[in-house]
């Protein structure tokens, strides 16, 4: 099948005028998008590799065009933007099963859906294996989006959702050869009620693990953090289900990855005033919410499992 | 080496801050881009991948750096945009020296500096193979991108610069098994000429061939196009090369590819007399400009060969 005929299932499932502010989308040599005063836009990118992120035999398709939009997302989420609009660059061998392709655009633009986000441009290319690298814009109010720097001595430190899911489904999966089938909840609704919140220090999305994206925030600030590890958030059955692999739960939930929850850091002081507990924290951000620890001491992170040396490049699994 | 060595590799070659409208760049979860009104933001995205478009063994990894943004900026200047900022997605094996991951970045960020185009954010991951996808973001005035829709009967149609020398260069590689070395020059100050002058009706860059490029501005109008074979603009000696490879020079021309010229069409009458001539507009867009035929008659391209059919997804080469 040729590349117009794969543009043409594309249109199909994607629609070929993503509308609101898109002036243009699928089918011309770019997509164009009207801006507005007031407004910063927030890009970000991020691959989904075969045999690296995922296996054709270990999920299906459509699985897998879900997370390669919903990590991506996931980003938006820890500037605190709302999605715009996203382009997917495919590489597949040309003996790619059209069940498969298609599997993989019905993913992504039933993700696309689902957080307002259309798929407006992309392209097709050749390659042995299987990638989808996606770039998603989004928006957000001139000055608020949340960034990773900025933290100081005596911010507290907080996560939403519960950590180490992945992991254990990895490790799971590993083991018994099954389906992983996992698509994170990108925390957009809580990203944008952080921006909008006083008091908002430093926001990351938990993809490396919370002790490696920990020490991203922690990068140039000159100090450390204290963590209590009794207070990671982790799912019912938990560590149970770790020791019965064999596996540490705290060395899990805590070097695990790809939770894709948020990290972040609130100021102390009179914002305590303001609702900063995390009950108050959970409704306006929509998702449970965990105070972990705070900034301060010597560099380094006390409470968390060493990160191990030698990550490899890029990928994991 | 770390992904995060990686990262700082590339932040020592293209700078941690962009400048100029960009809030943010690389180092967070996400590029931020402060937006003006009256102006449309203009997207696109398109891909080297190893083995492919590239091999190590034929060419400097900069070359392929410099190519993996050349050709996106191309597709900026078939609309008629100037460049903003671009985000690269850099899968390669963790066995990739990195002698050549320094020249992809290199070669990267000269072409982005040729053009001002600041490297503001990307993702590393692991693959098999190689691959730079890249996304690149441009601008023009609200309402004045160029199309590649609203072809009429009787409009004159255009290349830029000369056709065929890719094409020729791919077949001496392959007969001679020599380096390719090259990097098309995009056409981005002809495209804003273009966009600002009054009648352009379509535009197109010339990435898989002159016909079957010319066959996407003509779909879904119901026209045809006629175009004269003589007059095709090639390089000095080009069709004694051709025959000396056995090659039809015609055929290497119209249906080489990669030639990342511009294609368009202006509306014929009055417009005539406002300079659309060969010599005028070549002086307006700064390129030499080359009267190819009219749009009209009955659908098909006529005066070109015939565009193979078959042709496989994606890429080329």
């Amino acid at each position: 099948m040729g590349e117009g005929a794969l543009i043409d299932r594309i249109v199909r499932r994607a629609g070929l005028e993503p509308g609101g502010r898109w002036v243009l989308g699928i089918g011309d040599d770019a997509a164009v998008l009207a801006t507005r005063t007031g407004e910063e836009l927030v890009f970000t990118t991020d691959a989904q590799v075969e045999g690296v992120h995922f296996r054709f035999d270990r999920e299906p398709a459509r699985v897998v065009g879900r997370r390669a939009l919903a990590v991506n997302l996931s980003d938006l989420a820890a500037m605190g933007a709302s999605p715009v609009g996203a382009l997917l660059s495919l590489s597949a061998p040309g003996s790619l099963a059209l069940s498969r392709f298609d599997g993989l655009i019905e993913g992504f633009v039933d993700e696309a859906g689902r957080y307002g986000c259309p798929l407006v441009g992309g392209n097709l290319s050749s390659a042995e294996r299987c990638s989808l690298h996606v770039t998603v814009i989004g928006r957000c109010r001139r000055g608020r989006a949340l960034r990773r720097s900025g933290l100081r001595a005596g911010d507290r430190l907080f996560v939403t959702g519960r950590l180490g899911a992945a992991a254990l489904a990895r490790h799971t999966a590993d083991r018994h050869g099954a389906a992983l089938r996992r698509v994170p909840t990108p925390r957009l609704v809580a990203g944008q009620a952080l921006a909008g919140l006083s008091g908002t220090r430093a926001c990351i999305d938990l993809s490396d693990g919370l002790a490696t994206d920990l020490a991203h925030l922690l990068e140039g600030t000159g100090f450390g953090a204290d963590v209590d590890p009794a207070k990671l958030p982790t799912p019912r059955g938990f560590a149970g289900r770790c020791r019965a692999l064999g596996l540490d739960p705290l060395a899990v939930a805590a070097l695990g990855g790809e939770d894709y929850e948020l990290l972040f850091a609130l100021r102390d002081g009179p914002a305590r005033a303001e609702g900063h507990d995390p009950r108050s924290l959970s409704r306006r951000l929509g998702v449970a919410v965990t105070e972990i620890g705070r900034v301060g001491g010597a560099p380094g992170v006390r409470g968390l499992p060493p990160v191990a040396r030698g990550h490899h490049f890029g990928g994991r699994r």
